[in-house]
């Protein structure tokens, strides 16, 4: 995966936080913050943070929403869950 | 509210797939898919539903992503919350 990249899951927002915060003063010109399914709130809860309370001049640079296929290892079968990029860029 | 705007809760994705589907029926050129909180990734759903299996042609024509203050009714405090806007248009 991408350095720059930040996948929310299930943990508390502010771990996720952290972890873009620590990419930006690391010297990163931009962080993808990702994320799957009922992550996506978390991850947009992310950005908005970030870019409020910690990098007050990071922007968000794009959003992208799609459509990705799971496999579920209980019946081998595909399902599909939505998904969200967001790039925040200093 | 704007009459092409929906409002995604905590209703069933579908209910929200219909009424945004419904919009373009009557001829509106662009919808707006507006969620809060833990309904964000809801509203992403919906505009996934809507795009690759009923209106094939709608395209995202943006997203937008912001922090709303909301007032919580037990002690009148204010709280923030995630909001984000996705606008369809065919």
């Amino acid at each position: 995966m991408d350095e720059n990249t930040v996948f929310v899951g299930k943990k508390g927002v502010m771990s996720y936080v952290l972890a873009v915060v620590t990419q930006f003063n690391r010297g990163a010109a931009e962080v993808s913050v990702k994320a799957r399914g009922k992550a996506i709130s978390r991850a947009v809860d992310v950005a908005e943070i970030v870019r409020h309370r910690f990098i007050t001049d990071a922007k968000v640079r794009s959003i992208n929403i799609s459509t990705e296929e799971v496999e579920r290892k209980e019946d081998n079968s595909q399902t599909k869950v939505s998904a969200i990029e967001i790039v925040l860029s200093k």
